[in-house]
């Protein structure tokens, strides 16, 4: 998918909301269980109920390979479904992955033509010959871990290098890398007052954004900072959605739940 | 398993190698490709016609992940094969993985009790909470990226933080996490140089060293510089050993390249 049509349906849905599929098997409504695939069962219903409120759905590879080989059917099950009925939806594969050159290069294979995703999220800390086998994908979207939206962000992240703060050094080096217009980065919201200074070096990426809500950060403060004339965020919520209801409701309470934010989200947009 | 156990197998068998099961369908010998399951089937019979001249296996994951449904069961087979019939090989989930709290705590469940691994390889660029959950599991093994032996570690990992490189930042931080004694490092062989300031932060960890022999990295510089009183040192060879060669014979030409490393190995466990 181009950033472009990615722009026409944010623009279209007036929402630039993802919907984390962290699929839990202890979470998900008990009547499920009796499904053949409760897990594809699971995310089949949130996507049908949630569709036209969101333009992104991120899968979280480490809740679908912690159930093994069912996860894994679930996974593709998954892609599939969104590939052939919402074509439309930006897919990101939640897999934070980062190895060297020949290894990078499978990962990418997997996740891009194998499995079908438009974006996959990497960690920068092996470099260069880590990122760029993910680069060289047409149309596919490298999303890069800059300032994650945990505490342990603070370990490395924000440490001085040269005078800047490691993330700023991940932001300004991978724009070096080859095929630098298909990184998208990730940025935590409960660093919002930090995307000021991101957006003097990266003024035209597209940021994804965890952390609004359950994580306690302001989706007003994220677009008052980071929002661009093409918008340029695509703004994830996963437990806050989801699991917005353990009952056999639970698609429309997550629908409820989506549909909050996309307004919240209109109006942001509308005051552009 | 726990590390007094690793040493002493170290010492019994003379050597400290990892065979790194990097598999690959278009590597493998072509009459493998009739099995039913020709990733296992060549890695079954890398396993038993090396295993008394190494230490531990290190699948990549991201090899069978490449594979899909298929990958995934090769792997299950592969490191059940193991526990079974070498559970005094020391295994190593190749993942580099690394993300917050709750998704860790999947992944660790994942690789250390539903597949039954010893260790697994982490990312540290999110941090304490994205380390901790891994180090929680007793007598598993959390082995942390340190200096990889790509190009790539250059853009970020020996860049200058507080007055010491990012990768001596991780080693130090990371020894204040809770169990930090179930931590390992990685550290490239083609950096060997770098050992001797890394032994004076950490003087008795376990380092998983790659880059010896494929990658241009020295077996006796890393010895000189990174070898303890009780070893603390793996040292992994992949493509080197088991792509030897790609005939019938594939599987003894992998035992001969091991045992050249063996042999290597054996000399400098006895300048001891």
């Amino acid at each position: 998918m181009t950033t472009q049509f990615l722009v026409e349906q944010i623009r279209k849905k007036e929402s630039f909301l993802c919907i984390g599929l962290d699929t839990d098997l202890d979470k998900v409504p008990e009547h499920l269980l009796e499904e053949e695939d409760p897990i594809f069962a699971f995310n089949k219903a949130i996507i049908d109920a949630t569709h036209h409120l969101c333009v992104a759905y991120k899968p979280n590879m480490a809740f679908y390979e912690a159930y093994g080989i069912k996860g894994w059917k679930a996974l593709e099950k998954t892609i599939t479904y969104l590939n052939s009925h919402y074509p439309e939806q930006f897919t990101i594969a939640d897999a934070k992955r980062g190895d060297i050159g020949n290894t990078s290069t499978r990962y990418a294979k997997a996740f891009f033509e194998d499995l079908g995703f438009d974006s996959v999220t990497i960690a920068p800390y092996m470099g260069k010959d880590s990122v760029e086998p993910f680069l060289a994908f047409k149309e596919k979207h490298t999303i890069l871990l800059a300032l994650t939206s945990n505490l342990g962000a603070f370990d490395f992240q924000t440490k001085m290098v040269d005078g800047k703060e490691l993330y700023k050094q991940v932001l300004e080096t991978s724009q070096t890398y080859e095929n630098s217009e298909n990184l998208m980065y990730v940025v935590g919201a409960t660093k919002a007052e930090f995307l000021k200074e991101i957006r003097n070096i990266i003024p035209d990426s597209f940021l994804l954004v965890p952390g609004v809500g359950a994580q306690g950060g302001s989706l007003k403060e994220v677009c008052k900072y980071g929002m661009t004339k093409d918008i340029g965020l695509l703004v994830n919520s996963s437990r806050g959605i989801i699991y917005a209801s353990n009952g056999v409701d639970f698609a429309q309470a997550a629908a409820v739940k989506a549909k909050e934010l996309q307004l919240q989200m209109r109006m942001e947009l509308n005051k552009e």
